[in-house]
């Protein structure tokens, strides 16, 4: 039976309108994280978070193996000789680093990593020789460090940033590069149905994107709140990186050329916000496909019938166990309602209960989390029904999530406008003329409100929402996280 | 096709029994590790290496769970008021600690987790209070950081100590939790024979072990350099953590109760002793168990032939690949001998030489890297003898490793064969009355030499080495790494 770490016998106070209490409550009671850790912004991942977070983890390493990049670990320490080699970011970073050093040191010439690229880049710059060693393209999985000096949030925004994956490659053209990113577009498309999540993907506007680089798509969730999450964000460097970090090969032509390098990453907060777009007031909903526990079996007796019951459930519970992730409660001083209640907080998709009646009939019933249906399901055909209850809702998940997003963007033709979008709590949808000056002034319409990304696609004319100027950009502006 | 990163085009200049440079040439040649990260005592982890330290901690992770120890995840950062719960860890181990700190932040009150204790056992005394939360058994897989001043060495005396694997446990009883230190035997066990090795299990001696504890045992792997290597240990803890960190629990009885705990960690080490083990003056021989790579298909052709052979290469590469870990090495400007050079100095531990006759015999030439045979095989009959012959091999590497650790452990009656035994690389084992003052006499011997552990059975009756009191306490010698 499953330990129940983390449950403090507590229940949840708060509605999930009340976004940002409910979600540190439900982070504790679900048994996600504990943040009673003795260190400010860090905290302690439960195992039952923790294993979510690794069912992502693995359904990533298998998208990068399969697609040929491989997986390597740089030191978690940083000689600020390598920070130095790109002194814009240095300068722009400094401020928030960790410094390291040993006991006795003198210099404090070591931070810890909050970013691959000044770890790496060095080693790339050795390695990388010919146009043979070209595509070069490696991931690592890793805690990430940043003294984080905006408000901190459990997994959204924390001081070390867990199960982080990044990867980076390295191509002899511009347009292998275009190719790199492209691959990670789907990629990205892949998980995100795995998480059942919907966000908007968008361009980053031109000053938001290293300084060189070509480009970058970023992925928003839109939280409860009406915050847009950054989730993730696919960087084509061009050559901002190789120049400054030598990265060089000999190309078939004889001639040095210095590579063009992809770079993106991915981590937890995946899950935050699987937790904000699905959760609701009993408590989370986790996708079937990364649920740890997918289906909770409860037994529910009383003193004549207890061995029955039992004996039946935890047949059923190994018979199920071949095929589906499952757990039985066999808690004898908890009531089933006080069971349904924790599965619900912890948002397991299904459970089953089962009785004497249930028993005897050879049936069982079957209770779905996302929509709280509940149905019989004859013994004999539980495990093609199961499977394709949690198919179903997973599938259910993804179409809420994704109307969720639609139903959110808002068109708004003025200021006024944008400010009433975001006041419900939405992203407001506008044209705009792609200048700074008009940028500036969106971000002046509220604190913490951007114009985050612009739209792929251009599409017809408009004008600008600001200044009224004809334009084809489409911009999304939101709350920020 | 494979890449070949850590490459440099060299080759082996030391042979195995000049093992201090054969090791740190091969970690570099054979694409183990990169040393050449800026940082003192840090180092790249390559894919090659790193792949076979995950498949190995695949394996642990799955006896873990197996058994019901669940994976949690705690921060890297411990406050130093967590250190301080145990005053006499913390008076001995800050010299080795790394301090951190944020940018502009004036006090130094973290340190880098070093390893689990400071960091878990203040939450064990939040999350444990009643019988019904025991047993509490958990695990995690984390670097550890430790400010080595000792000669450090790649995967043996590192920094950081990557893919570090600790579990910690409480239990209501002490027998509990001895019935716990029996199952990591049976785990460890089993982890020796995925990596065929046979280390030699020993007792601590009393006064090494946590002040306060019961027991510990520890797993030591001879290397070739007569040194051994400290592989693992299972620490029977009492009551000695418990006291410290006020882990209580209210018992059946209703009496609260410090818990009883048990802890145990092993990492990248593993890998050093197969190295060290396994190599040969040709290099790396990996066990084909933790192998990435468990066969090389090197196609051999002219200008003739080579559309011919390598269709059939690639052909019988993709249906290999269904069953094994097989990579084929297309390099078009390398002989087929360096070939068999480079994947010889990786440690594969099959070839297959695929050449026109090959072909056309429908037989395939496979070469075993443990022992050089060659022998052909009929295509039909490939899998089922490519597969008894990767089990040969890896039990053979057990038999081999088993012997080389039983024919180096001489009986020694007096310090001058002691003496002898170690300058021969070999394990002195010697009648000990169990006095630290024979101890201290012991390791007077030799700098470096160590009465390292006990036998853990007890049988006939001997003198003491140094002392001549009868006793029945055999102790093994060694110098240590």
């Amino acid at each position: 039976m499953e330990k129940r770490e983390g449950k403090e016998g507590l229940s949840l106070k708060y509605r999930k309108s009340q976004f940002s209490e409910w979600y540190n409550q439900i982070l504790q009671l679900a048994g996600i994280i504990d943040k009673r850790y003795g260190s400010k912004s860090f905290f302690v991942w439960m195992n039952y978070g923790y294993e979510i977070m690794l069912n992502i983890k693995r359904y990533w390493d298998k998208l990068f193996r399969d697609v040929g990049i491989k997986e390597m670990y740089f030191p978690l320490f940083v000689p600020i000789k390598y920070c130095e080699k790109n002194l814009d970011w240095w300068e722009g970073f400094k401020d928030q680093a960790f410094w390291v050093k040993g006991a006795g040191e003198k210099d404090w010439d070591h931070i810890l990593r909050p970013t691959g690229e000044p770890a790496m880049y060095p080693m790339f710059s050795i390695w990388i020789r010919s146009y043979n060693d070209l595509p070069f393209r490696i991931y690592e999985n890793v805690s990430s460090f940043r003294y984080e000096t905006k408000h901190t949030r459990p997994i959204i925004r924390d001081r070390e940033i867990t199960l982080w994956h990044e990867i980076h490659t390295a191509h002899a053209t511009k347009d292998d590069a275009e190719k790199e990113v492209k691959l990670h577009v789907k990629l990205y498309d892949m998980i995100w149905k795995k998480c059942a999540l919907y966000p908007l993907r968008v361009n980053k506007p031109k000053w938001e994107i290293f300084p060189g680089a070509v480009g970058a798509i970023e992925y928003y969730n839109l939280m409860p709140s009406g915050k847009v999450l950054e989730n993730g964000s696919i960087n084509n460097l061009g050559q901002a990186y190789s120049k400054k970090f030598d990265i060089k090969f000999i190309d078939k032509d004889g001639k040095k050329k210095y590579v063009w390098q992809v770079c993106t990453g991915n981590g937890a907060r995946l899950l935050a916000a699987v937790i904000g777009v699905h959760g609701d007031d009993k408590g989370l909903i986790i996708p079937p496909e990364i649920a740890p526990i997918q289906i909770i079996v409860i037994p529910i007796y009383n003193n004549d019938t207890k061995r029955k019951v039992i004996d039946k459930a935890k047949k059923m519970w190994r018979k199920l166990s071949k095929k589906f992730n499952v757990e039985i409660d066999l808690r004898d001083d908890v009531t089933p309602g006080s069971k349904f209640y924790d599965w619900e907080l912890r948002g397991v998709p299904l459970r089953i209960e089962l009785g004497p009646k249930e028993v005897e009939n050879k049936k069982l019933t079957v209770v779905r989390r996302d929509t709280g249906e509940k149905f019989m399901v004859k013994e004999a055909d539980t495990f093609k029904k199961l499977e394709k209850t949690l198919s179903d809702i997973q599938d259910n998940l993804l179409k809420r999530a994704k109307e969720m997003l639609e139903s959110s963007i808002k068109t708004a033709k003025n200021e006024k406008e944008i400010k009433t979008v975001l006041d419900k709590k939405c992203i407001a949808k506008v044209y705009w003329c792609g200048s700074g000056e008009c940028w500036d002034k969106i971000k002046a319409i509220d604190e913490g409100a951007e114009l985050f990304g612009t739209d792929l696609k251009k599409t017809n004319y408009g004008k600008c929402v600001i200044c009224n100027k004809k334009t084809d950009i489409i911009g999304y502006v939101a709350n920020t996280y």
